[in-house]
Formats: structure tokens, sequence, C-alpha cells
């Protein structure tokens, strides 16, 4: 209960000043050479410190793997992982052991659960995500060759990517810090990022994320859409606030005539309004999706606020902080989408005689 | 797996043309005295027929109970389901069960499955949902009696009730026929899907969702985020392209400064950008999200398309099909709604010692 | 949660003496054509009133398909079924209301549950084993045409069917009224119980169960070990008290020298105490087990017993009920077992590359 | 799929030769004040090297947590926990890597995944229990005070406690080295292993294993029966072979009248055949069971074997194994049946309103 996936499953633990992250996969099938390489590159291209718009904490996020995988690999059982948590300053949260952060989890996780490791937001921290990225990456390769998943920024605040996917280099996205591949864009995100940072402050955007080649036939027709179980999955990264995929909202406003994506004589399709999906089945279109994730409640600047007793404080973020998640959110969802496709993808062999 | 629910679960069967919907209750505690007339009132708030704005199928949707309940009260073991289908004109879908309908899932089920029940969309049929208004109408008398669950239609179209929930009267939602509480508004609304149906086109819209005096403490810190198990009960609608709560996709547009919510000393926040979650769990203020359903596939002219072999042709709607599904989509919005915070809610209560 | 099955899954409803039993079936692959004569040939096996040594009940146990098979074919999507009750006659219950019956669950489910439908046992009743029945002779059809699985009345009471199973003709099973394919012990059994009916008496025995040509592989390394599987299963059996396999507890006394299995040059062994199951995943040899079953606690006999408010009061059954459950359990433990083995031979088909 | 437990769940992951053995547990409550000492003392029982009579392999088997426990309470968030392997010699393995080796997991796991760590067993060594006993013991922590479970080895090959357990001295079960309460029937047992272990061979055995104070209403009517969940966690470990609660395998030699236990008006009962459970619920009376062990199949002699290839070998087992699992398997019992309980016991909280 409460694991990511239905077949192929990750359990996680860790909190950001415990002793260390980690996870297990269960139903991973065996016989898979492993390019373990491939699972450090993402967890590199989540790691703090990268670049100068993102949080300069350090950590070497280095995985190590403790079981299923022998001689590179994957036995079929189950794959147990930890990330040790090297950089803790937990110093730097002292002085808001008491304190309940706006937006934060620290009030409702008190109310919930009576206790809890106030430690740098604990259970409730990003950091989490470090586990999805290796679990995402190890599913990407049960993917076939040919299936590409690849998210972007597609706005930071008011500033939005205004081109179509399909117009954008892709090999690009990595190689502005900001992980839009358009390049003019890229920069007046980077600006916008420094200026905020200058002032303390955080800022919000969207990720789009783009799925190619995936076959036919992935999702599941009534509680496990592809789109539902993308959604969910996405719905659980800290700071996302939406999702929609295909036409989504902008969907909303339009007619069916309009809407109807009409089919070639080969079943693709004249449009894909419908994102690749329909009855939450993959339709051999491309799966494309955004994502809304809201500014960093963590902000260098006093803001008023209560402790757990109801006094009026203070309380202003110390410590290293991103003012922009988005750069470093961008392999999440790509790892994330890799293992919800995994799951259904295995699954769907198993659906028909 | 694949059920709705985690704890409290729902699992269902029917295709449109076959014999009878149902589902299978588990882990409903036992002695709580139901209103099985609060179900059927549901259900007919759901059901064909209601307007002259919605599909004009005649179904009695009568739900039967088989098993579960005992002189008024739910015993603690599985509760049985059933609802007949009555009204089937399968001979409306004589013509297509070779076709491949636009936007519709013919052709991702015969190429997932290799067969599949063509009469009206089977299984792929927005019918489905009427499994999940009984049982969100029981789960819903689960909740303390002083949680609200109020959806209503927030656009149609390009049309959008521009008052914020909290100037909006809930108690005039049923009071219109497309559901929206705002009678200007409302009046454009219908107006239009009267214009759009004269056409024989459909047309999308969103539905907004309230909850209120939800406890606090709802919702699980990980994979089961408050905010992840709505959306993933929503994207698996039929018609549904996306799912945001709180600040939603404009949230992404803000700064951390503007978009943290305050708190107040009794803990209650200044300002409720958070939509009533933070990290996963509900916080004590209302819960609101909107969801996009995109406009209904079939439509009443002819479309070009192809059938099974490839080949070109002509496919056109006939039956009685709903211009807009939007007021007829509130209550599956809301009962939905209401069985993910049941089981949310069950689930809170062994949470801690 | 709490359904049979971990992939393909069976979750159930019913009460004895409530409308109907049913279940529904998730993730039965699509395409295969399906003989439902089977399947009632298999509740035929097990209804009441098949012979003068069972229960005289007159239940037709037709079932009744609602979704999930077209044109004979299924669809992938799930299968709804129910079995209507018919035979009830509610008022054999109207004494015992209040009265706990010694070794029913009269006592434990108020407990519980805190009210309970007391007719006939209600949800205890093991009428419900009809929902396994059916769902377990569909899933029997998804299993390699050369995979057996037999059971057989293998003891009642102190009177045992001394042949190795190896030597016994399986085609006589159903040959006797008792279903022991030995004729002489089914002589001796039947006796036995014609002689403990008359008394009003009911006693208990074992049925051994015997697969044979199953694929080396099913069954998973930790927590889904076949022996562990099909023991869950087998325990949930309303008057199950215990479960073996292999040389089970006569195992339990040798030493390893002498239990060992050892190799053929064609990997089958020349012993097989192990029972068919290495590690918990089937080797190609037989896998073969014992279930154990109480006697029935409905005697036609007065018993001091005591009521819900604790006062002594004599009890004594009514009605039409088993003097012995064994010949109708043999069709519930092959059927629940063929559940058991779909589910993993289909898990196994996606456990390597 | 495929955890232990249903709604308080353990992940595991490990092989006898890879890195650490480790599990995760979920859905512990919040604000238990938790003893770790306990733990490490449940690991201590178990461990290698504690007397003559079981194998020499040095372990220390210290378990470390990392998360979900916070200043001494558990958190509400998962419970992550590695045990390093340290005194693995897997040269005692390289002579086997293209072994079969008799009634071992060698050939199936093969045959399934297609490859294996053949170091020692892998995955399919019993050095897994190691993580049950963590989990069991931290979940016994969370069951009533008053509950007691106590096992203890009631045969060793042909030697048989024949005591009933109501006359045994439960304090005595640790202070002998085959944890059997009964002085002169240990002497016997010890002496009987000390003879199996110098011929090189082992010999099997049953644990009995006693419930107490146990509350009314623990399990669940259908498919999460107490029994069956009991049964199915034990037929997990490694060598079970059989399991029966109550009266067991002799309760299907006796008849109704016999075997029905009368109440007595407080609603215990005047004997307990039932094993203190009706219907899958607990009804507060003792719950006992008994587990069947076969002999460990690694024995220090030379036997005839097949490698991968079909080719007629002989292998000898070297290194150092337990001539008897039995006093090892006692805490592996006790700890598995805590943790069933107490996901058991959790839920039923939530089973009324």
């Amino acid at each position: 209960m409460f694991d990511l996936g239905n077949f192929l499953t990750l359990s996680t633990f860790g909190e950001s000043h415990g002793v260390a992250y980690g996870g297990i996969i269960n139903n991973f099938p065996a016989g898979l050479q492993v390019d373990l390489n491939k699972v450090q590159h993402q967890l590199d291209r989540r790691k703090p410190g990268q670049s100068s718009i993102v949080t300069q904490r350090k950590e070497s996020d280095t995985v190590k793997f403790l079981s299923g995988i022998f001689e590179g690999k994957t036995t079929g059982t189950p794959i147990g992982f930890t990330i040790e948590n090297e950089n803790q300053k937990s110093k730097d949260y002292d002085h808001i052991s008491g304190a309940y952060r706006p937006s934060h989890a620290d009030f409702t996780y008190d109310q919930k659960f009576g206790n809890r490791d106030h430690r740098g937001g604990g259970k409730s921290s990003a950091r989490e995500t470090v586990n999805w990225v290796v679990a995402g990456s190890l599913a990407k390769q049960l993917l076939p060759k040919e299936v590409e998943i690849q998210a972007y920024v597609s706005s930071v605040g008011e500033i939005f990517c205004e081109k179509p996917y399909q117009d954008l280099d892709f090999s690009q996205v990595d190689s502005t810090d900001v992980r839009c591949p358009d390049a003019e864009t890229a920069e007046k995100m980077i600006s916008k990022i420094k200026e905020i940072k200058k002032e303390g402050n955080t800022i919000g955007g969207t990720i789009t994320c783009v799925i190619r080649n995936l076959p036919v036939g992935i999702g599941e027709p009534v509680f496990g859409k592809l789109q539902a179980e993308l959604a969910k999955a996405m719905l659980n990264i800290n700071a996302c606030k939406g999702f929609e995929y295909g036409s989504g909202f902008c969907g909303a406003k339009m007619t069916g005539k309009d809407h109807n994506d009409l089919f070639n004589e080969d079943f693709s399709t004249k449009t894909n309004l419908s994102g690749g999906i329909q009855g939450g089945i993959s339709n051999g279109m491309d799966v494309y999706f955004r994502v809304a994730f809201k500014p960093v409640a963590t902000i260098l600047r006093p803001q008023e606020s209560v402790d757990k007793d109801g006094n009026t404080i203070t309380v202003e973020g110390k410590g290293r902080h991103d003012p922009c998640v988005l750069p470093r959110a961008v392999p999440i969802v790509e790892n994330l989408a890799a293992f919800v496709l995994a799951d259904l993808f295995l699954i769907n062999k198993i659906r028909r005689i």
C-alpha cells in the first residue's frame, strides 16, 4: 500500500536529515544487463550544486545497490539500494524546531503524526525524489530501446517557451542551466531566476514531458488509465500543483468537431489533442503532459508565522535552497514517468492470451 | 490491483451494452446506518434524461444492493451491488462494429486486447461511472457530517464562471440544468450547449470541486498524497484531461513570497493557495481543485475515419449522446472525491498510536 | 486488500441469506475462448443435494456472467458474475438470532462488527465458496491444457485411503458419492458418514490434491512462495484446520540424507518429498498437498450454549446440513488451487526479460 | 505485491552473499516509543553461533535503522533498516557454482530467472528471515502489552514433547539450547541433534506457537482469515512443510459432537479445539498452531547430483551449516506471527464505526 507502481513497485524510505535514503524495487524482471552509469547520470542531473541557479548544497548522491543485481544483470529478486545523506547541516534547522514554516508541512505532520523529525523537513523533504530517480532510471532500461522520454522546463514564472515541442531540439535540454532547449527563452529564464534569488525569493514554473515511440496498448481500462497513473505519480512530487495531458485545460474550451483526432490509414492520427492516449491506453502517438510546480516555500526573507503553541514568530530561511526547483525537477519527471511506463508495459504483456 | 482506493476499495465491472454494471466495496466499516435514498439521489443527478441539455437516453439507473447491508446497517462484509442496463439500443452501433471512431478507444482496445465488445464503447463507456457514484455516495456517509463536498461547472467552452467559489451560493448548483450556481453564467452556458447541440457538435469545460470542513491530517506523506489520490481518481474519468488544486497552474507563475500562505494564530492560514493541503496532508482549510473535460468524442455529424482494416470510411454518431458531459459529471466528481476522502480518512485513524 | 490472488484477483460478496453471491475477476487476459459449461459443471460438483450423504438443500447454483465475456471470449475487462440465493429457509434460523452456536462465528462476528446478518451464518457461511468455484474453474482454463488438478477425499474420521496417490485411478473420484477413488475405502467412508448422519452428528477428514504437469518456475521467491499461496487459499476455506505439502508433517521426522530428492539427469528427481516445489518455485514434479477439515459445527442434536447476553441456552441444528463436507469440498480445493496457480502462472510470464 | 502484511507491510531485500539484507516497514503508526534492544535481542536469538547445536557461522547480525524513528519514537513514516553481511565465505561455494544441490532451489531459480547469485543460495537462503525478525519484533511492540507470543520446539525427528502446552513453563524455552521448555525432552533432542551432526546429517522437527491474551476480533472474514494469514507467513519460511492450528490434522478425525467448543457464560469456551479462532476471527481463547520443518537440505556428506548441463556429479556441503534449524527458527516463528497479528490488529481498529 502506498508504493509507486502496481506490479513493478518501488517502496522507499528516508528523511532529509536521517542516515540515508533508499528503496526496494520489487518484481523487476531477471536477466537485464543494467547500465548503472545511467542511473548515476540521472542522479547527477538531479543533484544540488550543478549550476549557480540551484541550491549549493553539496551531496554526492551516490547510489549503492545492495541486492538484486549479480555480475551486472538483474536476478529477478528485490533490488535494494541506499543513498547516504552526507551534507546535513542539521543546525541550520535548530532555530525552527518549534516553528511552523508557511506553506511547509510542519503543521500537518505534527497534527497527523503527533511528532516528526523537524530537521529540514524530515520526510516531507523533496530529497525523497532521489529514490525515484534511481528506480526510474533502472525502469527506463526495461522499456524498448526506441522509447524516448524527454522533459524540459516550459515556463518559469511568466516566461513561457512558446514554441510547440515539435519545434524544439531536445538534444539541447541539458545544455542550458535551466533545462529549456530554446536558447533565447532559457536565457530569460536564467536571468529571472538569478533576479529572484538575489531577492531571497523563489519562483514556480512548468515542465513539459514528451514520450515518443511508446508501443500501442500501454495503460489499463478502468482504474489504471495511463493518464491517471502519470497524474498520480506527478502529483506526488512535492511542489506539484497540477497535471494536464494532450490538449489539457485548453481542450476544455474546444468543441468535439475541432478536438477529435482523425485517423490516417495507418492508424496514426492527423492531430494529437488526445496526447497519445485513448480510453486510458496508448495509441502510438506521442504522449505528452505538462506539470505545474509552485514556487519553493523556503524563502531567505523574514516571514511572519506561528510556532507550535500558536505564538506569532518570524521565520527566515537559512541554509542553501533552490530559488527554482524546475531545472532539477526535469530528471525527476522523466524518471518517474519511466517507472510508471515500465510498470504498465510489463503488465500489458499479460493482458491477452 | 487497479481498484479505486487503498484500504476502502471499489472493484467494478460492466460494459455499456452488457447485462449490468456493478461493484464490490471492500472494508466498509460495520455499524453505519446507511441512507440508501441518498445513493439513489446521487444516481439520479448523474442519470441521462434529466434536462434538455443532456442525452435523452432512458435509464432508470436503479441500484440493487446484494450484500453487506442488513436491516439498514452495514455489516462490515463486502457490499455487492448491480445496476442493470435497460435501454440498450445495440443496433445503434451495428454500423460501427468494424469502424474506429475518432478520439474513441475502439482502436486502442482492439490493439491491446485483440477483441472487444464493440457495442457503444463497451468497457470504455462512461457508463462505468455509475458504479463510482454508488460507492462514493455510500463512502460519503462515512465522513464526519460536517464535511461538505460540492462541485459545480466552472466553465463551458470559453464561458467561465468568473466569481471565486467563495462568492457562490452552492445551494443553487442543482437549480440550473447546467449545474453552475451563478444564474447569469449558467444561462450563457445553457445557450451555448443548446447551440452546440443543434450543430450536432459537443463542447468541453471544467468542474471545480470544493471540500469544506475536512479534518486535518487526511493524506499520506509519500505515494499517497491527498492531491495525488484525487488526481488519480479524476484522471480516471473518461473525458478528463487535467487536474489542478489550490493555485494550480496559476501558482506556477508566482513567487514564493506571494504564494506562501501565512498562518493565523489558530493555525488557519490567511490565504489558501495551498488548496488545503501541505505535504500531501489536509491542513483544515478548504480543499479545492479543478478538473478539465474534453468535448465528447461522439458528434452527430459525419467525420472521416478508418475501419479496422485501414479503409477510409465516414462515421456519424447516431443515438442519444451528451452535447456536454459537464452537468452530469458534477455528481461523478463529488462522489469520486468522497470515496478518495473516506479511504484516506479511515487510514488516518490508524496512523498514530 | 483481502482479495484472492495477486495479479489475477477475485473479489467476492454474498451472505447465505442475502440476495445473491457474486464476484469480480480482475486482470483475466483477453482472447480466451471460455467454456462456461465447465464452470457450471464444477458448480454442480459442489452443489447441495447431489447424494444422500450431503445436505439436501436445494440450490440450482446457476452462475450468471454479467460482463467481461463477449461472443464466448474474454475481453480483458473485469468479469462480473452472480449466483442467486434461491432456497433460503431463513425461518430455520429465527430461533437462533440471539444464540451463539458452539464453534460457529456468531460470537466473533458480533464482537468484531457489532452486528451481523444472523440468518444461517451470513457471511461466515461456506456458501461463499460458490464464488471461488466459478473463478477457479475459469482460471483453470488459463493454464496450459496438460496441467491436471485433481483432489480426492483421503480420509474421513479414522478411515484413511492408505494407497499412495500414484496407485489411485483419478478417473474414479467422482464415481463414488464420497469422492474417494479407491472403491473399498469409499464404501467404508460412506457407511461411516451415514452412521454419523443418523446420529445427527458430523465428521471431519482430509483432502489430498495432486497437480500434474505444472510448468517449472511457478511461484515467487520470498513472500509469494507457491506453497504459501496455496496454504493461504486453503486455510481460507471455512472448515480447514491444516495444510501440508510434499512430505509435510512426516518430513519433520526425517533426516536430510533421507529427505533430499536426488536429481535424475533430466532434472526430474528420483523421489519427490519436496512436493514439486523448491525455494517456493515449482520444479516440474507433481505438486501435492493435503488439507485437514474439521467436522461441521452444526449438529442436529441439542448442545448447551449461551445467548448474546450470556444466558445458558440449548441450541439444536435444524434445517439441512452436511454430515461431512469433504465430498463437496473436493471441487472447492481443486478450483481454489487452479486460481492460485493461474495467478502465479501469469505473473511468471513477466519475471524475466 | 508480495510484501508481508496487508496494511502494515514489510518489503525486503538481500542475498546471503550480497552486501546487506534489509527492509522497509510501511504504515507503522507514529508515536510509539520503541525499544530497539528488544529488536536486537530477537536477532541474537536467531543468529548463528549461539550454541554447539547450530551453525558456527559468525555474524553479528546488527540491525541499523535508517529512517522512521526519531528520538526513540516512530514518526509514522517508512522505517528503513539494513543488516550487513559480514562473514561471507563465498569461496565455500565456488565449487558448486554450476551444481544443482539436491532439494535446494538452484535448479528452480535457474529455470525461473535464467541466472542467479549462486553464492550460498543467494535469495533462497534462509538468511532472509533476519529481516522478518527485525520487522516482527518492532510490530510486537504495537500489540497490547498483555499479548504473549511464545514458540518452542515441540519435536525433533521422532522425539516429541508429549506434554500439552498448558503444562509447560514457557520461561524455560530459552534456557535450553534446543528451545524446548521440557528439560527432559530437551536433553533427548540435543543428544539427537549432536548425533545427527556427527554424521554430517540434518534433522527436521516441529515448532508449536501459542498466542495468549489476544483481543477478540482479530482477523478478516473472507480472504484475510487469521489462520490463513498465519499459514501464509509460516509457509514462506524456507524449510516449512506444513501448518495446522487448533485441533489441526487431529481434528479431521473427530466428530462434531466432540469437536465443538461449548461456551461458558463469559463467552470463553470449555475446550479450545478451535485454536482461538472462529470464522477467521480471534475469540479471546489461546491461538495456537504448529509448524513442520523439513531437515536442512545441506548435508556434509557426498550426494549424487547433476550440474546445470545435466552431468552427474557429486556434491558435498562445505562450510558451516545447521544440523537442525529448529532452535533458531523459534524466534522466526514468533516474530513472524507478531507481524501478522499487528497488521490485523491495526486493521481491526477501523472495521466498525
